[in-house]
């Protein structure tokens, strides 16, 4: 559906060419899966020998790069090859998703607000005094509910569900299934042994160029806000329970979890199947490895810690060595104990 | 948009108050974050120098609390402060949740019922046979499978989806996304090496005032009922599989995983991220840390358990102490080799 | 609503039957909780007291088996009872789902193709040039994004998310909430601490009879395809990271997570809450228990794992046992150096 010629491309790309640079671009490719009508790239070394066999019919390649052997493909020449690669999937994603516009059937409250140059996909909701900025690409079944804020260019996918009254920031990408200011986990004990719900009546704000993944969930704080800073990137099925903060640029890998009130810092790395206890803060700059649990404060900025629960890295690392030799270990102390006894036993005669 | 004049919640609340109590209150704040139009409450003593600065205009305090310095905020001085919050909360929450009648375009099936004072949100899907009690509130893109019986006063928020013959009882919340009734993870091997699927016939039946978080799944019987006991509350992303039965007014954290038809008892309290192999027992009352795995029957009451796979709590934390120590283990073990060996070494001379 | 005489289901069946073959058959039941009126089956010797008890209409039986005690039931002989009871089950599920037609509203691009005997429920959205294959069902509220196919007779329930270009085979099974081809996580780190989004041009390819569980999450990849091969099984709540490839016939239970670009085998059995690091590959058959954590290849066919980091499954089971004995391995070298410095002591008396 799309389709530029190679010398087309080579324009946008600001690049020069080689070979048939006539030939019509239809896909995008791998190179070691390259076929014709295809363009892919050659950035990392480590992938030349695809270069001499790759059926694509053009490869991305740097300025200076001087082949060893033949080459069919066309070559589009520039400063950095990865660089324009991406640059070109933008452009192609750009006009794949070049939606606008009001599907019908749609729900928008009469006191909602959009913007300019929004979509709105069919089965949509928007609930009242709602705000859609300019841009915003709302896709199939998401609910907007009473009060929420989208901000500019923010693009939310089908059957995202947003509780009334948060405030999602400018260029935020939130993937199908998120579900953002549910109910904070928060239930009293009872005499009786029942529980008795406590209202959660704050709501979630999420900052400027954030992504959330695909079912993640980030539950409404009980009063205030559970915060989302600028550029932190969640990926799927996470879990951010109320009141937690999460601080700017901080990337977390799926399926981790963020107990309630949790203060966690600025470009923090955390990997997936993480478990965060309530109420701690972490530094900035720390970084969590998968599977890890984390049930303290971590005042030290850019440590890094691994184990359920939790230690500094490298101790981490020799605990986990010798658990793996334990058997040894044991046959080592009762070694010893046989030794020593037999010992005591011939000193004794 | 709400409005009310601290004499006027005081009223409410049944408490009397001093300062300005004409002013109008429009939001709900923390005493730390508290600002002009905005109501707070003291109840921690913890809390007590935020009284002198919080910018709130109303401060719900104990009746019988003497200040120690100069507030500018106006008083309402009740028996309990913090539970006449939570009342208010519930009130304010209740107002702005205050929805009913049927919006458009919605599908419910001309052989479905639908009771008194119902909220049916635009999108939603209600199938044949369906019965939707009194008071029962459906959020927008909510589907209601055939033969679904949703009890009195529950809310559904959006994009809930719930299988057919599935049974929902009363005054329960469950949250967006959540999946009632898939097909439980059944399938017999073949010769050859595929799977058959094993029909999953049964179905899900919740009892009242159960909470299901945000993209929880609780899957159906084979035959049979999965059994979510009154007044369990579950939060979100967590997995229950088929024919698993939890007992009255036990609390799950997020991101936990029961398989296949294991019985949890009444009361229990479950960590976050925990896994429980099928075919098993837990036993009422007991205790699992958060990220345990849970492969035995727990048959002591009340006890608590921890790590992976579990031990009896205070057993775990010894061994993750020593787990911790064990390079420290290993060079003492070492050291005593060396010691041992040495000595036999002169003892021999 | 299904109504058969015993007689009746003994010819689906082709068995024969002994006792009140004329009753009425209309719900199916375990033979512990048999009600008249039902069906059930007794395959397991270790069942047998409740055939004497059950108030089940009719119990499918081993031809070949002599009860011991009077049976109140009617019995249905055959030659394997737990298959016939399946087969059986198979029926009646495929009655209850016989759903064919389009619901309004729904929203079918002009340019998307649907094939015959389709079911589409209301709110469904089907994009541009997308194909729905004959015999697919696709329940209220699903999105079947631009491009995408969906092949014969798939089943998508309500709520499934399915992003641009896409690809489902033939008899798959995908359940609520499961959400195929949103964006894999990638993202370039930049100098002021921000990070740059990847493009994920790839897609998802998904082959035949695989069943995709509520609330899974499968990401596109970067370029080229996140694959899942035939006959695939995977439960709720598992994340599918980008380029994954996961071979025929392998099982996955409930919200295990396996990171970008990893290649599983064929027929391998992986376990609930299982963590996958990225870039490595696992062999045929290969068997991981719950909650490990897999961060090597592993090139052994057939080899079981356990443990995180994950050890050859016996190797773990013996570290696991000396763990839970690490009290008692401390105090025991305590004890031997204590012996040596005494003994020690003693000699340079």
């Amino acid at each position: 559906m799309i389709s530029y010629t190679i010398s087309q491309i080579a324009g946008i790309l600001g690049g020069t060419t080689e070979g048939n640079s006539g030939e019509k671009i239809t896909a995008i490719a791998k190179i070691e899966e390259g076929f014709p009508g295809s363009i892919t790239f050659l950035a990392n070394p480590k992938y030349e020998s695809f270069l001499y066999e790759t059926e694509a019919s053009a490869v991305i390649i740097s300025k200076n790069f001087v082949p060893k052997a033949p080459v069919k493909a066309a070559l589009i020449r520039v400063e950095n090859p990865y660089q324009a690669f991406t640059f070109l999937l933008q452009k192609v994603q750009e006009l794949l998703q070049k939606k606008t516009g009001i599907e019908e059937p749609s729900f928008i409250s009469p006191t909602a607000k959009t913007g300019k140059d929004v979509y709105i996909g069919a089965f949509c909701y928007i609930g009242h005094f709602a705000v859609i900025e300019d841009g915003v690409k709302l896709y199939p079944g998401t609910y907007v509910g009473d009060g929420v804020t989208i901000g500019k260019n923010s693009i939310l996918y089908a059957n995202v569900s947003v509780y009334m009254q948060c405030k999602i920031g400018e260029s935020c990408i939130i993937h199908s299934g998120a579900v953002i200011g549910s109910d904070g986990f928060g239930h009293a004990p009872q005499a009786d042994g029942s529980y008795l719900k406590i209202p959660q009546m704050g709501n979630v704000v999420i900052g400027n160029q954030v992504e959330v993944g695909a079912n993640t969930t980030i539950d409404r704080a009980t009063i205030g806000s559970t915060v989302i800073q600028d550029g932190v990137k969640l990926d799927n099925l996470i879990q951010v329970a109320h009141n937690v903060v999460i601080g700017k640029n901080t990337v977390i890998a799926a399926q981790t979890g963020i107990s309630g009130s949790t203060k966690i810092g600025e470009k923090g790395m955390i990997g997936g199947q993480v478990g965060i206890v309530g109420h701690i803060e972490i530094a900035n700059g720390v970084k969590i490895g998968a599977q890890s649990g984390i049930s303290k404060t971590i005042q030290e900025e850019n440590s890094a810690w691994r184990g359920s629960p939790a230690q500094v890295y490298r101790q981490q690392l020799k605990s986990e060595a010798i658990f793996r030799q334990l058997e040894t270990l044991m046959k080592k102390v009762t070694a010893l104990e046989k030794a020593l006894s037999e010992k005591n036993g011939k000193t004794e005669v």
